[in-house]
């Protein structure tokens, strides 16, 4: 037995890194060690694999966006642009399977063709939905899935293509690179804590402006008709908007703007949390829940896009259009529904970020 | 000048009615007698004159209903059912009216052609909404018109038919004999508070035990998918549900009772107004806002069938389907608004009425 109050071997604390430049170092690098050790199951296997990838990089393109002046600019510039390349190219497969499984996941439930989860022989019928029995409701289903599993396979194919080339390769070197030396500016050399923290309250102000310019009162509201009914003209450029698309695209642009400005917000509370205490893992925890809201948000405004693409199709029935047009509307209901939901997550957060 | 503090002439307060009896003539009496007077205008112009009917036709069935045992049973019956074709045939031609503003509102809403309110050459570009620029808008708009001002006028016509019919001559002439001598039963003959209240809590009762009944928890959480997602098995019948029509009458079938036991409820009170004392008069006020409420419940459930019925329409192109399928969905989802609004404003008079 142990006796309880002597004293335990514990991993020494780490000190206190002195520079900027040493916080900096510590991130870049241990995110680069992050991606060479996540990149290759990526290349060997299924897609699903590549939440640890995604995530170095996010945490790298973060923190090289919100410490720039403490980076070499040229370098930091490049790498972000082929960061950005593989995350879209990460993200493009699974966000075909994702609309897919959405739509059909609502369809089957609108059509009441869900599994019901109740034990064969069970004498009640079937839950049943706003389209049960709708002739339309098999067509629209054959034709989603016709339409978002050739997606599927043609950005597979591309991104296949696109992981076996030179230009990953080079991405790779880049990396290993990182994980020794990190490109520095002179102003690294200051102390963390005078030429980190402006950064990352820059970034946090930056989050809580856009998020003041958001509809938050409307969207406060439940079923304020936000993402259906008439858009402020505001929120639409100065030209005329084409069509509905266009306007949907222009209406769900500054929810999108949050979501990367918070993924930056909370890329810095990641950065600075030695100098921050407790309350930067806590902020950036409500950080990483939000995004999950606008992550519903902008897979749905994308589900949604992908149902009214799909009723664009020629030769279709009326019956299919229909449908067609009921899930569209269904999917716009659930970006109305995540903006509520934002709303409330917000109005905890936006004590935290001013 | 008069003296403030001198015995002033008022009018001297009606002594409060001995029997049950004298209470139920007092209203039913008068009732049939704001009948008569109401009728003729109804008779003679536009329909929207027919509210102050209406009201005599809801006050006279809901006592006649509530206080059955009081009054004598074939004469009520008999009654009720002349009284229950008037107000169908009053109600026809308004209904068919207001469902088609509200999808006409809905579309040009949605379609980003409502008027915008702006003053004319601001270079702002209009409104815009989910399907702006839609080909399908304005068909479906001209389907929906032409369906709509078609019942609506049939409605006119059989209304004009039937409301110079002998039938409502009978009813106007049993009003007449009403305002004379309201056949009562022994029971009537017992003191008003003893005799009226329990029925005055078997409504109020009748009215809390549906509205418990109702899926108040789904329908307090904001997008709960309640009317366009899987339907729970509890509300269809115990026979499979043919249809999605089906489906969505008989999950609205609890509302459209608790909306009519509301109305109940209402009527005991305006009756036992006198021996309830101020807590009646705010109780009523309260459940004739939850009609409101439960009026747009009904108003959005017609409209959306409506929309789902000009779907079915012969020959009709993709993109008008389409356009009426973003139709039912929002006024489904208006449907569902109204659940939540219901929600929140029972809430507040549960404790009130139980």
């Amino acid at each position: 037995m142990t006796d309880a109050l002597s004293p335990q071997p514990t991993a020494s604390p780490a000190p206190l890194p002195a520079t900027a430049g040493d916080v900096l170092t510590a991130e870049l690098s241990g995110q680069a060690a992050a991606f060479l050790r996540t990149l290759p199951p990526v290349l060997a296997g299924p897609e699903d694999q590549a939440d640890g990838l995604l995530t170095a990089l996010r945490r790298l393109d973060g923190a090289l966006y919100a410490f720039e002046p403490l980076v070499e600019a040229d370098w930091a510039g490049q790498l972000r642009a082929e960061l950005g390349w593989l995350r879209e190219l990460l993200l493009r497969e699974p966000s075909c399977a994702r609309q897919l499984a959405r739509l059909l996941g609502a369809l089957d439930s609108l059509a009441g063709t869900a599994a019901s989860g109740r034990p064969p022989g069970d004498p009640r019928p079937d839950a049943t939905g706003m389209l049960a029995g709708h002739p339309g409701a098999a067509k629209a289903r054959a034709l989603l899935d016709r339409q978002l599993s050739t997606a599927r396979s043609r950005a597979h194919t591309s991104a296949l293509g696109e992981l076996r080339s030179a230009r990953l390769h080079a991405l790779a070197d880049r990396m290993a690179l990182l994980t020794g030396e990190v490109p520095l500016t002179a102003a690294a050399g200051a102390p963390a804590g005078e030429a980190l923290l402006p950064y990352a309250d820059r970034a946090l102000r930056s989050l809580a402006e856009a998020a003041r310019s958001l509809p938050l009162p409307r969207a406060g509201t439940p079923y304020n008709g936000d993402t259906r009914h008439r858009l402020p003209a505001a929120t639409a450029d100065a030209a005329a908007v084409p069509d509905a698309d266009a306007a949907l695209d222009a209406d769900d642009a500054p929810w999108v703007l949050v979501r990367v400005l918070a993924g930056r917000a909370r890329c810095v509370l990641e950065v600075c949390g030695p100098l921050l205490g407790g309350w930067a893992a806590g902020t950036a925890a409500r950080l990483a829940a939000l995004d999950q809201v606008l992550d519903r948000h902008q897979e749905a405004a994308a589900a949604a896009g992908a149902a009214a693409s799909a009723a664009r199709t020629p030769r279709i029935t009326p019956a299919t259009a229909y449908v067609l047009g009921v899930l569209h509307t269904d999917q716009r209901l659930e970006v109305e529904a995540a903006r509520y939901a934002f709303g409330r997550r917000w109005s905890e957060l936006a004590g935290r970020v001013r």
